[in-house]
């Protein structure tokens, strides 16, 4: 039977690499969880072991650990270093066409009492994917475990009724979501040369900002509008952002029905509950913004 | 700022439904983990808040639900379960133009007993992921959480080396890997009216016997040649597959030097490590499968 | 074969409540994870399945909820509404003799954006166990999931060394850990009916302050003496609290071997590793502190 | 103020060791995450920083992975391995006067198609928690993770209702669990200089086996009871066996209410659901049990 390889990519997942600045006072620290793909034309390993195209994922995590001390300025934000990494493994790795450097940041704050020291921000993962050659760079920033909750404000009712719908319509809800998010930088796509200089850390600040903002003063009829007024607020408060997409479970905050103990229940009592949830994905882009390429993803169902 | 709406998709993901036969003796019964995504025009909703089109997610899990129940015969089998449902939300639903059902069916053993106890079978889950509409169905099945190791018959050298290969090679190493895998049915899609018959138990039955033969059999000199070694296997094993995808972390599993306490160490002692992880990850296909189309994402960065 | 029937103790764990204020402008919220545990003379439904002394744990949970309601004062700290169900549970149900109530709280800051809205804040979970009966109460509040790191001011040498010890001694090393610490209050023990009263959640931010304060301005010769110090301030900090226990999983910074590419590394660049970890645990207690009796624990391996 | 040091002991947790034996035909192996715990003299690590009495807890798990080597036989079987570990702390450690080892053993099976591969059997997992010094051993042996379900032969009926019970009474319905079992052996603990003899593996699978068959077989009037009922059932199929105690969570399956759509759910469609849940814990003892000590736990709320 004749079979073929089809699409492939490989490399080393979660390097778990902290790099402290001590040069500077007081310290500094970035915390990164770091995965590397690699593409290119790898059918020798496949179909008859031979490794010699091959650059072993041990070296990939070398590489990680190396690049955090030798491109120390890159490093300090997870976009620069992404993009440092993945240039490094395309450019330097002959059998290597395109590499996918997908980062996790992991926010600390600095304690009052000292100044070298941080508890961990537990409130939200700041993430960065970059992917380099085919076209490429792809330089995307994102957000992770941002958990949401408006008390008021929110709405859902007129829905199509189907056999099986039996949910009641309500006009005030606790709305609650954890918000996952990915934004594609064109500017800096455009420019790649560019990239060092941009201030990545303010970028997504101002994207947080806007992003939170937007869900508390939204007054919602879905989550579907929010998340469409969310990506709206960002990018208007952020040029340079072609498209946001967005992956948003409803954690249902489901009233609980107090009247059975002769309760009244005006929307205070909730069960937070677990499984199954809403999960609203969506993405919303400038009316001009060019083709996304590879930007959010390889294709053919890769990450 | 003129901004659009990019793609979008939204349902009730997992949904617990466990559905037991009690008309047999003794009774049987499957665990469903469902989650359902709904494609379609949904404009209306994220832009002014008009759900006149939305189908509740709530709705969607009675679906689930019901069908567990309505339609007993289907729902003995994830890929039966998840076409009946997928084909219900796109032809009853106006606005729904596609639905993409994913299942986790968790296994369970008799007990020897008692007829009617089970203990669930920890050591696989299995999936199946149907797409309905814009072209479809295809029929996807899978598994996941399968952990296997071989002690012997595993090599690693030959590799590609640069400034930052350290890695020693072997000729004798443990291999572990975590095994989750997809494969697309051609058969079925091409005869959709065939479905409900495919003995689904028996085919999956056939793949997980394959594939594990071959990882156990297979003289090793990569984890790319084992994934490939694995792929040719499922698919000579069973004709109507075209392509099966995998995704394999490499279970590091590192000889301790205990030389520091004058013990020799050969290849008895390991340290199961836990991060970094190799990933690879690979597809094997007929040198005829057609084009995946949606079978295996539905394009765009969407799941 | 004569067999008896040991300790025992039954209820509903993990009921996950959200108590919205709506009548304070803006908005208030508490989010627990409430766990009760019965005790008394349950034997009948061990022994024969007569369940006639048993309180359903489906009427424990309705209880929790119901209270969230019934008892609103009380729910806004988990101290209050911890005393508050456990009490219930031995004065109105005949066959329980002890309950305890363990709750986590899950803290939200206020969005600035508008005044209903609410972010998570990941970076601690707030807890009280309470129980009440066979002499109780007794109230315990603690922390978990507090991540802290400081990157300087910390020594481990001196230590002693069997043949098995290989590891160098450093001066300067990076110290991380997941602070779970619970504390007792014996003013409140001994005038329970003052506990109403009592400002838990300034109790708990003089805790939090003076425990992250010890761990960052401590230097440290070994994490034992860090736990230590921390302990002391913060039973120097609040008066009435009689013992403070610890459990630090050390969380291993290890400086990477930078020097097969050439490169030095003082200091800068760590592996963040998940296992084995070192785990301290440990108490401080008053010099004149009462015995503890069942506060932290009902004795005898249970929780 | 006049602060003291409390209860302490520290260690390493997780240390994940694998032993292949390769000097069988065809291999075997084990598979261990071993966490221990010591307790002696070590104030003056909390109060000063003199580390001198410290063994380093780096070096507890360069002992846990020579021991898979020296120890080699000891450790085919996770009590004894304890032991040997155990022993070896406190003898030969001045500053330790008490050791607690506990493992977490995840079993394998072999695959049919080579004698070195091997699937991970998720369905268990097997533990030992050996605790050694003030007047031990005690060896426990343990279950965990083992997920059961009876699809009829459960009723719940005949409980004390009070003001908040709702809840309806069944003759027939889904009953599981997932069981986390610990049993104490005192033949051993008597003559501690058999246990390397002493068939571990068998009497696991005896303990095992009716452990199963008791739930499989009992007609349940409560989950109580079915517990009573599995751990006399232990007690009776090994004689050397003291106590045994129970953590079981009651993983509830809800009938759903299909009327909404007109159709009937006679206990064929349920809701696996997560949170809240029933959990019963009690132990089993033989009448004449000795006082078990430090067998379940070393006191004091510590584990």
């Amino acid at each position: 039977m004749p079979v073929q390889l089809g699409y492939n990519q490989y490399g080393k997942a979660e390097t778990r690499v902290v790099r402290v600045y001590r040069d500077t006072d007081p310290h500094e620290l970035v915390d990164y969880n770091v995965s590397c793909a690699l593409a290119g034309d790898f059918r020798d390993t496949h179909l008859t072991g031979d490794n010699s195209e091959v650059l072993t994922t041990d070296a990939v995590k070398n590489t990680v650990n190396a690049f955090a001390k030798e491109q120390g300025e890159a490093a300090r934000q997870p976009e620069s270093f992404g993009l440092a990494l993945a240039r490094h493994f395309v450019d330097d790795t002959p059998s290597v066409t395109r590499a996918r450097v997908s980062i996790e940041m992991y926010p600390w704050v600095r304690l009052a009492a000292h100044p070298h020291a941080f508890a961990r921000d537990g409130g939200h993962v700041r993430t960065a994917t970059v992917t380099y050659g085919d076209g490429g760079p792809w330089i995307v920033s994102g957000i992770d475990d941002l958990v949401v909750l408006k008390t008021t404000d929110s709405e859902f009712w007129g829905y199509y009724q189907d056999r099986y719908t039996t949910l009641q319509p309500t006009t005030d809800r606790v709305m609650a979501t954890k918000v996952r998010a990915q934004w594609w930088h064109t500017d800096l796509a455009a420019n790649p040369a560019a990239d060092m200089g941009a201030d990545w850390a303010k970028s997504y600040e101002t994207v947080l900002a806007a992003m939170t903002a937007a869900f508390a003063g939204h007054h919602s009829l879905s989550l579907q509008q929010t998340m469409h007024a969310m990506g709206e607020a960002v990018l208007e408060a952020q040029p340079g952002i072609a498209e946001i997409r967005f992956s948003l479970p409803n954690k249902h905050h489901f009233v609980v029905d107090l009247s059975p103990f002769g309760l009244a229940n005006p929307n205070e009592v909730f069960h937070a509950d677990d499984r199954p949830y809403g999960l609203i994905e969506g993405s919303v882009r400038r009316g001009d913004a060019p083709d996304p390429g590879l930007a959010f993803d390889p294709g053919q169902g890769w990450r």
